[in-house]
């Protein structure tokens, strides 16, 4: 039942389309020559180009606020067309809309097509950075500023959603002067060594999956998919699951399966959407609904075909077989970047320990084998306590103006900022969202949580406009005593 | 006169023997591995050892703070002996003493004695930043509460002067969860491109050598100095000034004798002290008596050789004569690393004005030929806005928990903090205090003003050690929070 035909693929598109209409999504692109590396001097002349997008057609030049995304790991124009909330509340706002591209991603890579040749042995990687790409933005919108004519009493607010939340808030803590305030959304800025358990991440995206079906058949079903797969001849599974090649190892389907169970509970919308790959609306509960209490395994099977048919063939887009090679979203693009990352400073300690605390196989999470690995595809070693160290990890008590919010049926969430820190670092929890859902584009689907969610990011964001603008006189007042003989 | 005896050198000494016993110096060395690169991965393997001193025998192990100086540019035990604020409060606060040295300089040189060989092409200086600096500092400070056992309550507080000033505020400003509040003495962070102007250094520094004599002769006479320099052959000079070698451009000696004119106006301590080489008490006026108003050019080149000789010469350091081509205090060792800092982000724009801004000869302030410098000595083009860009310029309103002293003799204070910024980011003005007095060891001459700057100091130290317990305990309760399912 959850191979849609043309019909009701066309029919779920059409059901999106009663959301108000989207506003003006067009804007401009420009670049920003940018230092490779801002932190050391070896060959200190090396720069490459920074994608960016502007839009000013809301814009209420020069005083009209700055709305910036802290681009992350895809190409930025992804992030731009999935980031409604900033279009929507652009023209309410007068807002001058940025978006900058996060390095080594879309058409912001520094060696272009080869940056990614030979990862182990071209050295051409060691610039992707978190530190390196907020540096590249703390230089970028002093120059947006005066490219566009900004006044100094305009505000810049910060957004991003995922890796881009995370982004967002480490814009403010560490440049504060650039960026009034951020709103970081699903940003998991705990989900790191020593702060959140590995353990949370799969509690999270099972207590999702176990609510997909009110009889929790859905979870159950999950959870005993893995021995009925392992129980089957590899021949089998590999026509079962109309897979392209013949499947290698049990493994390699268990990984592709869990790639859609990650993705969906991320991207569980209310309504159909394609940011992560084209999905129905509540896409968890579009394919629970298939999964019967103990299930004879062929009947098991096709539901768990159907969640991986859903996620990877949702509008026809994987043709006529699967790849178990490919298990995220295609939409990302550049997955080369993020696993580089990922074996650098981005260790984010995540495992699988089956029921009770998820519906997966168990696979701990094994930091010295992850270390190894990393040192075997990229020749680096992690370092698992800098993004602590360089970030502050949970002691955020000297930070200011950010809004984390997070949606309950996110995996991530459980690596976020989920309760307030001060009067000025504040959490906000959406019940029944999903990976950043406030950030999209307003929808009639919309639980009221994320209605309350962006209400409550617009009043910090009044606030922080406000304060800019404040402070921006104060200094004007104070400017006369800089260098002046005592 | 200025030429002293040796009876009148022991006289000297002896009267600063009049100060209160210091407390007991003693430490212990230790060396903390540290990656080259912060930033990059490039080479990331490649690690050095950064030196740093501890000393226990205060400690109220575990919960007694951790006093901290952020080591600035020379060898960490200069300043770990000219420090003795820390040492004299450190009983009172039962504190931890460390100091970090920072990298390049003294024992934490990365390539050794190769460090600083053919600096144009070697490019082994490229890892000498203040980034760089604060990341060991941030990774030194957990490891060595884990070496030392110091309980999670206990709180770090930042020292440093001059540009350790710089690094202890922007170590605060930037690792606030590492470092919970910084005293900040003499620290222009402010004499960057487009903040204080090119002109305040000069103008404070000739305000301190016109005060130097009541009937304002000393500015005068070194305001005229120059043109009667330059009326002289270069032998006639030669053998004025005692210089070994045959003076090839009148040039040379101006900056010879202004090295002597800034340092001591830096150094314009009420006692004898050696912390930029060895000088008598109050320094300025000590030469400053000898000028007598529209003295005759004999007269008044005598009283210009008195300056320079006491600076290069008080203890009899010099030897049979001079050479031109040292300008600075030997004490600080290795000019090679700042003038690489000052070529490539510590761009600090100053310029000499002549009457009526300043008692020197002009030689305005030029970027463009300062960059050429720049390139023609080290291969490298400053990058001028990034310091503050990076920690933040003016706008130090997100900052907090910061005391900036500064003392009104000392040329630096132009481009310093002067005025509070905020409830917590406090500024305080030494009167008749030369370059960072108050960190040094409490001593029967010093002015009223620098008693009180120490307890203004303790007064806010006090206030970070109770903050941090506070903040810990609070945390402690939040911490079962981090990692939970919303």
């Amino acid at each position: 039942p959850v191979v849609l035909s043309k019909a009701e693929v066309a029919a779920a598109a059409a059901a999106s389309t009663t959301a108000a209409a989207p506003p003006d999504y067009s804007y401009k692109t420009f670049y920003a020559e940018q230092p490779l590396d801002h932190f050391s001097w070896r060959n200190s002349s090396v720069t490459y180009r920074q994608r960016y997008l502007v839009a000013d057609q809301f814009w209420r030049k020069p005083d009209g606020p700055v709305f910036f995304y802290t681009g992350n790991e895809g190409p930025i124009d992804l992030f731009a067309n999935n980031t409604g909330f900033m279009w929507d509340i652009a023209p309410e706002y007068g807002a001058l809309l940025v978006f900058g591209e996060h390095r080594y991603y879309g058409d912001s890579k520094p060696f272009g097509n080869d940056t990614f040749k030979d990862p182990k042995t071209s050295g051409r990687l060691a610039w992707l950075t978190s530190e390196q790409a907020l540096a590249d933005y703390a230089r970028l919108l002093p120059a947006v500023r005066e490219q566009m004519g900004v006044a100094d009493t305009a505000a810049v607010v910060a957004f991003g959603g995922s890796y881009g939340g995370m982004l967002s808030a480490w814009f403010r803590i560490r440049y504060p002067w650039v960026v009034d305030g951020s709103i970081a959304a699903s940003a998991p800025v705990l989900q790191f060594t020593g702060l959140a358990p590995p353990t949370v991440y799969s509690a999270v995206l099972s207590r999702t999956w176990r609510a997909g079906s009110a009889d929790g058949a859905c979870g159950d079903g999950i959870q005993r998919s893995w021995d009925v797969m392992k129980a089957m001849s590899l021949t089998d599974l590999t026509s079962t699951f109309s897979l392209c090649e013949p499947l290698k190892a049990v493994e390699d389907l268990y990984n592709w399966v869990n790639g859609a169970i990650q993705y969906m509970a991320m991207a569980d919308y209310p309504y159909p959407a394609s940011f992560l790959g084209p999905m129905p609306a509540w896409p968890v509960k579009y394919v629970c609904s298939s999964f019967k209490p103990n299930a004879a395994p062929k009947d098991l099977l096709a539901s768990i075909r159907g969640v991986a048919n859903t996620f990877y063939n949702y509008s026809g887009q994987a043709g006529k077989c699967f790849s178990v090679a490919a298990s995220g979203p295609s939409t990302l693009q550049d997955p080369g970047g993020w696993n580089y990352q990922a074996c650098t400073e981005m260790v984010m300690p995540i495992g699988q320990y089956g029921p009770p605390n998820d519906v997966l196989w168990p696979m701990p999470w094994d930091l010295k084998a992850y270390l190894d690995g990393c040192n075997t595809t990229y020749g680096v070693m992690p370092r698992p306590d800098w993004i602590p160290t360089s970030y502050g990890g949970d002691d955020l008590s000297a930070a200011s103006n950010i809004v984390f919010s997070n949606g309950d049926l996110d995996p991530w969430s459980g690596g976020g900022v989920v309760t307030n820190v001060s009067s000025t670092v504040q959490a906000i929890i959406i019940d029944q969202g999903a990976h950043h859902l406030d950030l999209r584009h307003a929808n009639p689907a919309d639980p009221p949580s994320v209605v309350t969610a962006r209400n409550f990011h617009k009043a910090h964001i009044d606030e922080w406009i406000a304060q800019r603008a404040l402070a921006v006189a104060a200094a004007k007042r104070a400017a006369g005593r800089i260098g002046a003989e005592l």
